[in-house]
């Protein structure tokens, strides 16, 4: 027997029962392993919830359906969409929050859903996580083809975390998230800094006007208490962190806020 | 083979291993797929509790046992129940929480939980959620009769939200619930507003001595950006919500708070 | 067929996706039941996450594996462990987070994670959660042999919530956690006070300077709403609370606080 693997990501919140509604849907339809990936991206935050389903879809068991649903376009002409990639499958709006995750996987294909049978009936003009993209994600565990659910298109809307600039040893990107240790993460992926072995370096790294020398290292024991370091985390990005503190904070950091590192 | 499902619904927070103490306990009496409604219900506040089960509930497939445990009565006299309905299955404190949600689904029958062989033991006083409900819940589940954990009663404590006036073309209600994205929502059924298509209406509303004037529309993004609107919520209720905003920080404006709407 | 049981508990918060990516790596090696203790630990507090851990793994069905992540040193020399008990089975850094646990539940023997086999390739540095604690565990429900993640060692890091003093009638212990309803909950257990039922006393306890005397209960509910009691709490420790109030905002007590009582 093969195990059916669905997960939900959305900004609706802990102390919701939206989470639980997409739940109970899918559960009258398949029979299915749940797992939340997070229900508190920023409400609205298309862009939060694309960084944080790129970093975790890929690692599901092959075939797991995600559904996202950050989704302020709801009941709006806004499209739904399945996208399938090399081994795993994304259900959400047609905003840019999936494409992230389906690119890194790779080999992506994109179909507008518009088969009404797949969804439910009488369907709320507020809630397609509910009443669109679960069932749709319930029949395709099910077993249903792809092109059930409607044609491939090609235009859907795009989103990347590619701003990111070379110049010399010097290296310009954006903060994507800030984790609730208060990391700073950066969209400048470990493979931009081969060159730079994280032991026994000093970064600087600048946001605005202000610019600071530290550490770069390989984790955050390597500094005393309370200092500031720069690591690869743990989705391959690079990292601002406090050993035990809270750099966002300490520093008044946020996501899109520019920063530039420097190797000395 | 037949799934189990149980849910939990409760005040107890996600910081605090209390639902796990439950599940853990479910899981040694037996096999079944635990889905959360919300943990996140406000302390003691049993009105919201019993809101968010009547919404969540129905959804799930029948048969389904839901344990809720919004209890601040517990270690009392306060009683414990099993409330069977046309296709659900409720089980927590005699206190009024489960009753909107077994009312709406229909065919109530009421049992109060006297078998002591049916809970933990060494049971403890502040905990009847892990030492009663969810044993009991189990035993359900593998198979044990109704009328075996106790007594059928009918002087149960209930509670509702139909505290609904209607004159001329102004209905009166009560905001029930505020979610993450602080959409207000309120007790006002859809089936009060039938008359009103949500297409190009301009309603008025007022809280107190303030009063609005906002478009009535399908969905959120019926707006522009940050302005107020009406509309139907997911789970068939009046609301008033701020396109990507927070009504309910706006508006200043909390659970409990009656509300006047009138069409113009 | 036996069911698979994996727990976690972290300082991850809800909010992330590091827990979703922990399971995500168990569910492909392992077709296990998974359930979260709690993500909300505060950050790298392994005091509180050793006492939620001891307070709730016990519970669960006897071959259980829990996973524990409270892991500032992550990434250092810190070593992991395996640690098998009677019943249960705790993987997880060696800083004395899953001792309180392994000791409660007895027959505990100590292994360190050395066998590189066992984790993930490539393997951050920032993640033993993900990459080494969780692969272990899923082998280990595989079936896979104890000693075969490395050595039996007993020079571990020990951690214990026995600091508690007896004179006359008056106990000094401290606070170990605080729940959601403000519940202040004291490392003095049940079996400490087995001389004093919880029935018609009146006890005397005193934070620092200030002293208060108070009903000492079965229950929250067998005072007046806001009045303040304590009782024996549902994991069997001694407690104070405020009837449907904070006891922990109100008297302004965190964990670590010395507390002292006295039965008159």
């Amino acid at each position: 027997m093969t195990e059916k693997y669905l997960t939900f990501l959305s900004d609706f919140g802990v102390n919701s029962s939206y989470p639980a509604q997409m739940k109970a849907v899918a559960l009258r339809l398949t029979n299915a392993h749940i797992i939340d990936i997070t229900h508190d991206i920023q409400p609205h935050n298309i862009r939060e919830g694309a960084f944080v389903l790129s970093c975790t879809a890929p690692l599901f068991p092959p075939g797991t359906v995600h559904v996202g649903v950050v989704d302020p376009g709801v009941g709006t002409s806004r499209r739904g969409l399945l996208i399938t990639t090399k081994s795993q499958i994304f259900i959400g709006p047609d905003n840019g929050l999936l494409i992230p995750a389906a690119k890194k996987i790779g080999d992506m294909h994109v179909y507008q859903l518009t088969n009404e049978k797949m969804m439910r009936f009488p369907r709320s003009k507020t809630f397609d996580g509910r009443d669109v993209f679960t069932p749709v994600a319930a029949h395709l565990l099910n077993g249903m083809a792809f092109d059930e659910v409607g044609d491939k298109i090609s235009d859907f809307i795009t989103l990347d975390f590619d701003s990111i600039q070379k110049s010399g040893s010097s290296i310009q990107g954006e903060v994507i998230y800030i984790d609730r240790f208060g990391n700073i993460i950066t969209n400048i992926p470990k493979n931009m800094l081969t060159n730079h072995p994280s032991e026994n370096a000093i970064i600087e790294f600048s946001f605005g006007k202000k610019s600071y020398k530290i550490p770069f290292v390989p984790s955050y024991g390597h500094v005393s208490l309370n200092q500031m370091l720069a690591t690869i985390g743990s989705n391959d990005f690079f990292e601002i962190s406090i050993n035990q503190g809270n750099a966002a904070e300490e520093l008044k950091v946020k996501p899109g806020s520019l920063v530039s590192i420097n190797f000395l």
